[in-house]
């Protein structure tokens, strides 16, 4: 294996809790929260105890609104039984992402040895509120000029077919196939929200939520939790033989308003999280051969192919949809360009896992962790004696925050 | 000057701005904190310009209730035109405070060297909802039984009342004097949301909120930003010849839950975050000549006195009692006990200044900051050879969270 000199990594990662993804309407959120920090701690192979973490940062969007509850610390004393210092961090669908990037720097800052990193979101007993309650996230006078979240994806998805792959129906396919790769790629995930088949034909025949978005473009509306356990590098053999390291952890920041950024067909804060993580894991683009990425709807997905530089500005569409015809009777469908291969969302990604919106962030890492460490069960990724880096990818909004972590398991 | 060594500080300030506090309908929220982020910069004596900024620290709660906005980053990313990592981070009342201790840990980690950190609320829009708002940061069974937020704190001073005061109207009395006090230190500051006097009678025939807490005794519903510029403290004299050092940066959780504590009439969230910070800075509490407290409602400052050591349990109301009636002619009224003396809120608190929630403990360090550089003007504390500690404390709901910061002039 090709051994590089990282930085010194911002924490390494020894262990990683989630519940299953979906409907679960019985359960309070705070015990959801609790249930993922539990399995986060009994999942560390030499043992940690709640009394051992010394900081929580948490990240969850629509809280308020959809549960009525605030101040995620309290709850979570009392729920934990802990006295320690806990952070409460919103950024939309990048709550999870930006509790992670705090959790990091506070591990870097010396102040904190072992730190619990959780997200949630419970959000399915108010979906018909939700439709509202997610232009929060944007311009306000988005919301005022009748945009709906899935309008302004539209447009952004409009706009790309227009300038990229106007009058060829492979691009539209293209846009479909993603939905359909993170289903197929969810169907062994335990854990995910919808464990089925879709093709191509259902996803273009499925309602129009705002043209040309349809609803099986679109991510779901989930309940869900997931914790990870970030310790001081140093300290990480104490705690497992296989810690999974942090070696980029980066955040960018960009206009909410989509009507005031110099393009629709390019997330900004995306480019720039993106670079600022290689540049500091001295790593290239085609060395992550696996990625966690934002796929709130389809064509968000496409545009980071672009963004992070894997493919150039307008082709993402071509890659996709090359790649897919060749390897849809694989277990995992890669992204293929000149020679370089990328695994993108291997557990089904928002599309399919689901997107409880604060959990999702933290979801990335819980994936990237078990597939470095061999531990994904019947969803591992068949690449072993390749695979060291992946690539994490969290926005919020329509790109108004983007944050990026590389993982590896070998420094 | 009493010389201590303090430990290396987490961070200096070199610049703080603010807002008016009160009902400012006309202004958007995020034009309300750029305006408090622009003051704060035009502040900072040798000049910082906004792309000297690295990060953002921001504090609110109720934003997306009541201004129906959330992630902060990409609102603030447009209004400041820069994209560099924003954090938004919310804590019931506390927001401010926990935006501040990690912007100290950020600065400590040695990722940043320049971060603003900003406090906002505009609930003024929201005033016949924001009572059930409020209770988001109490357990919802709270809720569900029938207790608003100020029931909460009108059970903890019944209680009080009972086991220290008990047919003693001196405790009645000095309750209603520790608001009197924060009005009369609020006649002279400029940005106050009430600048008049009141009296112990007016306070104790005021309307009754939730017996035995009347409409005096309560902070009000109100409109306001504060920012402080923070920077390494190595650079700080780069930026200003009088930087004020933050010595020691400490949170505390503790149940959200009023019914699970221990302790009706004692916030340990508060006693462990004090002896943590007095730890760190190598100070006693009767060091401190200054203070700003949360007083949400008059019994939290009492309480305040006991859970900081300042003085022992059951005994506050007496202190305040006799320290009002011994000073009520003077520009400010200190407390006095076993020859110790201490300004509280001397600017006029929440009580009198207002409480505009996430912005209130940045709002804390404002003052402090302004009063140890005798920038305070016509408020300016009148103790100047013998002030060099300060503190602050930022309590979140019932006393789920707490933070506190202690600042200093010299080293």
């Amino acid at each position: 294996m090709d051994k590089r000199l990282y930085r010194t990594p911002y924490a390494a990662i020894v262990g990683a809790g989630r519940t299953k993804f979906g409907e679960l309407w019985y359960v309070n959120p705070e015990k959801l929260l609790t249930e993922a920090g539990e399995r986060a701690l009994e999942s560390v192979d030499h043992g940690l105890r709640r009394k051992d973490i010394e900081a929580c940062f948490f990240g969850s969007f629509l809280n308020q609104v959809t549960n009525k509850l605030a101040l995620m610390p309290g709850y979570m004393s009392r729920e934990l039984g802990i006295n320690i210092p806990m952070t409460s961090i919103e950024a939309a669908c990048a709550s999870g992402g930006s509790a992670l990037y705090n959790a990091c720097i506070s591990i870097k800052s010396g102040e904190y040895n072992v730190v619990l990193v959780g997200g949630i979101e419970k959000m399915t007993d108010r979906v018909n509120k939700i439709i509202d309650d997610m232009m929060f996230a944007c311009d306000s006078h988005e919301f005022d000029a009748g945009f709906t979240f899935a309008g302004l994806y539209a447009a952004i998805m409009a706009r790309y077919i227009y300038e990229y792959g106007r009058g060829n129906d492979k691009c539209k396919e293209a846009l479909a196939q993603i939905a359909c790769k993170n289903h197929h790629h969810a169907v062994n995930n335990p854990y995910a929200q919808y464990r089925f088949e879709i093709t191509v034909d259902k996803v273009l025949n499925s309602p129009l939520i705002a043209d040309p978005i349809r609803l099986l473009h679109s991510s779901p509306i989930t309940d869900g939790a997931v914790a990870v356990i970030l310790v001081k590098p140093e300290l990480a053999k104490k705690y497992t033989d296989t810690p999974i390291y942090i070696v980029a952890s980066s955040q960018a920041t960009d206009d909410i308003s989509l009507y005031s950024r110099a393009s629709m067909t390019k997330m900004f804060a995306t480019q720039m999280a993106v670079e600022k993580a290689l540049k500091e894991s001295k790593l290239s683009i085609k060395d992550i051969k696996i990625a966690e990425v934002h796929d709130c709807f389809t064509i968000e997905e496409l545009l980071f192919l672009e963004d992070s530089g894997f493919v150039e500005k307008g082709k993402a569409w071509q890659v996709v949809y090359e790649s897919y015809n060749s390897f849809n009777k694989s277990k995992h469908i890669p992204y293929v360009n000149n020679g370089c291969e990328m695994i993108v969302n291997l557990g089904g990604g928002l599309k399919a896992d689901g997107h409880p919106i604060g959990a999702t962030g933290v979801r990335q890492v819980y994936e990237c962790f078990k597939q470095l460490r061999g531990e994904a069960g019947g969803n591992q990724v068949d690449i072993d004696g390749d695979l060291n880096a992946s690539l994490c990818h969290n926005i919020g909004g329509t790109g108004g925050i983007a944050n990026v972590h590389i993982l590896v398991r070998d420094l």
